[in-house]
């Protein structure tokens, strides 16, 4: 057995700083300015990590903008905010030592300081099975959203009916995955292109699949599920959710992830659910949750989707860069 | 101690039919017809009960009817459908012995025969703390749904605040008892007369009560809960719901009973959530219930209120005819 050897403390941290706050829709590389700092000594209770995978997602062109959002806006001159996965370098904190692999909020650099406290939502990797980029995918907070939103909001059983929509998303491709891994009866996604109605057909778990922009919802929910669904996990609200309203069986629960349909829309018109009456006529429950304040269910969800890789249930795609 | 004389059996029976369907609003004693007849021998697993007290509510009129609801309509000729309290006085099911006090749907007449199936929600009466004609109210399944739709359905927990529409009604005049028993931060009721939000504040267990006739629901949520509810025991629906979907606290449960305030609207204009967004926004759970779907759970909580009206917690009233 070979010792790992013990990591340099680096003089210099290389950050991606915001410079410009984005306008119009696309991101440009002028919002950014490369800096380097150095790398200051650890005070009490702090960690140093060195990043070794850094998430990219759509919504962090929000965190670069100067509204209201679930967080402080970002300041300018301030490194760009962004999940990661991270090897502990020294540690001053009783809970993490060197060697220890982390995921949380690392920011864009190559050298991170934390203090282990809520703000990083710093969570240790335990898992060995699959590669640790998977740590910000499948094996991270994107799985996680999954296998809770499923499991405990959604409420699943084997043998229930289960509808996505957003089914090709990080967070809908692995919950046909996880419906499927635990046993459940039929599983439907709601997707917006041919292709990914194929791949979730082929690849993802699903036994169907409905592409939103071309096929009627509510007849397709009608005859591939004849009797309902019992869990409909829904990243996109609106008229999806309005439609799926009419096609509850008896106590169906509604994990709420997401209302990306609605996000476009103007915050003075919002969307009125018509077919409200149906969730009192079917018993059912409609539950909206959001991640990051169920952290202390992540080592749960961890260890439930990486036996569901260990025993092959689940694949995933990654743009490793 | 003295022997229970045992009851004899009768030979006649005296039943209220259904004579004729309900026009208009009211009730016509024409609608019933009085009649005599015998009482047949028990076919193995039924039980001969005795009347002891028989339930009236609002919603009987529309077992009278033709259209569609929970059950089967009622035939010309058949006995009133109804609940009520008895005392076992034959039994060929092990189930139940001579003795034995039950509450469930006896119909409205002098003896019934049940065979114990789930159709007639029979239920034996365990407590012996309060009169047994509230096993047809507050120790029957109108205290079950106020104590089951807190608890169970809102996770009620001590420090909530907690806010009841209908609060005068036979469910929510105990569920703010029930919430002050268990320790509740601030109970906030909505009623529809001056007179009944007095009887919330001075003997119901409620901190303040809203005149929704009069007063405007908005700014009186604010003044009263500016932290918001943590629970709210809805039995209305409509415009108080979607109001009270504006002053959620994070993680909010609304336990829908009853929309009463859409029943009387036309069915091809269903009442549309307007504020459901905040229900995503809050992190907030919409169940809805049906507390005959949760009879697994009555004996916990006919324990439970049983030991709240030991305590003196629970006050009730009734009109025994």
């Amino acid at each position: 057995m070979m010792a790992r050897p013990r990591p340099v403390r680096p003089d210099e941290n290389q950050q991606w700083t915001l410079a410009e706050r984005p306008v119009g829709r696309e991101v440009r590389k002028s919002d950014f300015k490369l800096v380097s700092n150095a790398v200051p000594d650890l005070a009490a209770n702090e960690l140093l990590i060195r990043t070794l995978y850094l998430s990219v997602a759509p919504v962090m062109r929000d965190y670069m903008l100067d509204g209201a959002g679930f967080e402080k806006p970002l300041a300018i001159g301030a490194v760009m905010r962004g999940r990661g996965v991270g090897i502990v370098i020294e540690s001053r904190n009783a809970n993490y030592a060197p060697g220890d692999i982390v995921q949380g909020k690392l920011g864009w650099q190559a050298y991170s300081i934390s203090d282990g406290s809520p703000y990083y939502m710093m969570y240790k990797i335990q898992q060995r099975i699959a590669p640790l980029s998977t740590g910000i995918g499948v094996l991270g907070v994107t799985g996680f959203t999954s296998y809770l939103g499923l499991v405990d909001v959604g409420r699943f059983k084997p043998g229930d009916a289960v509808l996505v929509s957003g089914a090709a998303g990080g967070v809908g491709s692995s919950v046909g995955q996880v419906a499927r891994s635990l046993g459940a009866g039929r599983i439907i996604g709601i997707a917006g292109s041919d292709e990914k109605c194929q791949l979730l057909v082929d690849k993802l778990g699903y036994d169907a699949a409905i592409n939103y922009r071309t096929q009627d919802l509510g007849s397709h929910f009608s005859e591939l599920m004849p009797n309902g669904f019992d869990v409909f996990f829904d990243n996109v609200g609106g008229t999806t959710l309005d439609t799926a309203l009419l096609h509850m069986n008896k106590h169906a629960r509604i994990s709420l992830c997401g209302r990306i349909s609605e996000y476009i829309n103007n915050a003075e018109q919002p969307y009125a659910l018509r077919n409200y009456q149906y969730i009192h006529k079917r018993y059912a429950t409609l539950q909206a949750f959001f991640i990051y304040l169920l952290e202390a269910d992540f080592p749960r969800a961890e260890a439930a989707m990486a036996a569901m890789i260990a025993k092959g249930h689940l694949t995933w795609t990654e743009d490793v860069l």
